[in-house]
């Protein structure tokens, strides 16, 4: 074991903006022997999402901020390389929120067993994991949308909003996306069977909307923010649900958050908007996993990941997600 | 009839910004008789609403714009004076929206008849009328408030916001205002039993907030919007709801309507934002007369008005709403 090396990123400074590289501390520390009761894990993926970045800032949010000098926390894969815990034996893969490095000591709490059988392990930090638990939960039991209703979904491609797009296809939806770029459009509706997809950057998001929601917005699930949640805010119908997932176009803002302008249109409509934090459902986690993989093994439901190889590269494949250059999950392969 | 004079404001403009004299034109009008099936009613008391800024406004919101050259909308309470309507006669009482005028022919669709011997006229234009169905469902409804939780009301000792008190400190709330001014705010906690009263033209609400909500706020009925909805929500609990119910710090915005730069909070709470529009509860309007009307009779609920008299003071009267210098619910004696 003693020759083992863990290489770590640990938060150096608390970001203002965009993280720079300076935020962060890498180093190469030697991994210590699990104790009693212990496992160590050898991190095979990483999981990069947008919530990381409200992890970096101080203050308690719905969960604890990353203090100055810790291990970097993010969703993990590995394989457990050796185990004095009952429970987990040398061979097993598991998913967990072991940070950014590549070998983690555990005490168990909080790893899940997944079966590379079954499914090929980044799906288990995709559809499978924390972004398809979050559209099954946030779509269902938020959105509640009805068969021909009008389903959008900002970031349509993303790790979340694929699945978001799926499911509601699957309960018989029309379902439209918003993303940024030609590929991602295109991926949107022929990969993963959106009606239309809206380019953002294409033009005026306004003419999208009313091209391809003429009737409206029943249900818009909202992973950006920002101008897009501004302008679908003028098309909603009456008692539409507005599932604030995120607001990506924010989460680096250094000025005031930009508040939703047109937010008297949900008087005007009577809808509602609502936010969520998927951890609330993790007592029903198995409800959503049991479903979307039946959906994938019967060819419904895609989910794609974009995999980044190096764990070195961590700081700059971190600021793909803010500046759209990722296409699907975001994954570091260590 | 010829001798009658009908005294009518009528919209001349589209404000911008506060309603000038110039965006009304004053007439005098002789009175018509009512034909086959029309009833004529002579105008006692004139309701003035926050949501008549809204209407002056071009373009359809939650109701039709007032036309240019048409008689301003408002709510009213008068008597019928002559009639040729089989349901109404000489001498009923009736409420309905027959606007800005001293007389008015009707062909009896929307009017309701009130009983001037159970309550006092002005009642049926406040606690008994749509002030207080709108507190009464908005509250109710969609706050869904449960004893021992904090409500919060904003206009707490306006027309609606002293029904929405009253109501949620009889259903065992822990009932915080907020209003502008020592005595509002004296008589929110004296006469309509708040357990305290925060006087934002006092000092910074964010410390009247944390004095007074200690635990967060479980329900906010927001009537204001502005920097007060921004201040509550960095003071929601977990599960919260916010009922919109209006905005009057935003109604003569000649710029861009603030948004709540805050309404991430909506994310890390799992809380919720929902619009209400109180026609929608048109065919319950009976429940809450009656239970309004039990609660009044059994001392349990005042309903205090702002009577202006004489139907020339309009057009200055209109704007004691939005420099809030109106107490209670204001009306205008014809």
């Amino acid at each position: 074991m003693a020759t083992l090396i863990n290489k770590q990123f640990k938060l150096a400074a608390r970001p203002v903006g965009l993280p720079k590289r300076s935020d962060w501390t890498y180093e190469e520390n030697p991994v210590a022997s699990p104790g009693a009761g212990e496992l160590l894990v050898q991190v095979k993926y990483i999981s990069l999402d947008p919530a990381m970045r409200g992890w970096m800032n101080a203050g308690k949010s719905y969960i604890e901020a990353v203090e100055i000098g810790a291990v970097m926390r993010a969703g993990t894969l590995g394989e457990v390389i050796a185990s004095n815990h009952p429970d987990f034996a040398v061979g097993d893969f598991v998913s967990g929120a072991q940070g950014v490095q590549t070998y983690a000591i555990s005490d168990g709490k909080g790893l899940f067993k997944v079966d590379p059988k079954l499914a090929p392990l980044p799906k288990y930090l995709n559809a499978l994991g924390m972004p398809g638990m979050t559209g099954y939960f946030g779509l269902l039991d938020v959105g509640q949308p009805k068969a021909g209703e009008t389903v959008l979904v900002s970031a349509a491609s993303g790790a979340v909003g694929q699945v978001v797009g799926q499911i509601a296809r699957i309960k018989g939806c029309r379902v439209i996306g918003i993303a940024g770029g030609a590929e991602k459009c295109a991926y949107a509706v022929q990969e993963l069977g959106y009606d239309a997809c809206i380019d953002y950057k294409k033009g005026p998001l306004f003419d999208g909307l009313a091209e391809h929601c003429p009737k409206g917005v029943d249900v818009f699930f909202d992973n950006v923010g920002g101008d897009i949640l501004d302008a679908v805010l003028t098309r909603i119908r009456m008692k539409a649900r507005i599932v604030i997932c995120g607001a990506i176009s924010q989460y680096n803002a250094t000025e005031a958050i930009q508040g939703p302008k047109n937010y008297l249109s949900l008087l005007v409509n009577r809808a509602r908007m609502e936010g969520i934090v998927v951890f609330d459902w993790a007592p029903r986690y198995g409800e959503a996993v049991t479903a979307i993989a039946q959906w994938m093994a019967a060819g419904k439901l895609k989910s794609k990941e974009d995999i980044v190889e190096g764990i070195e590269t961590f700081p700059e494949t971190l600021l793909k997600l803010f500046s759209g250059e990722n296409f699907g999950k975001l994954i570091l392969k260590v």
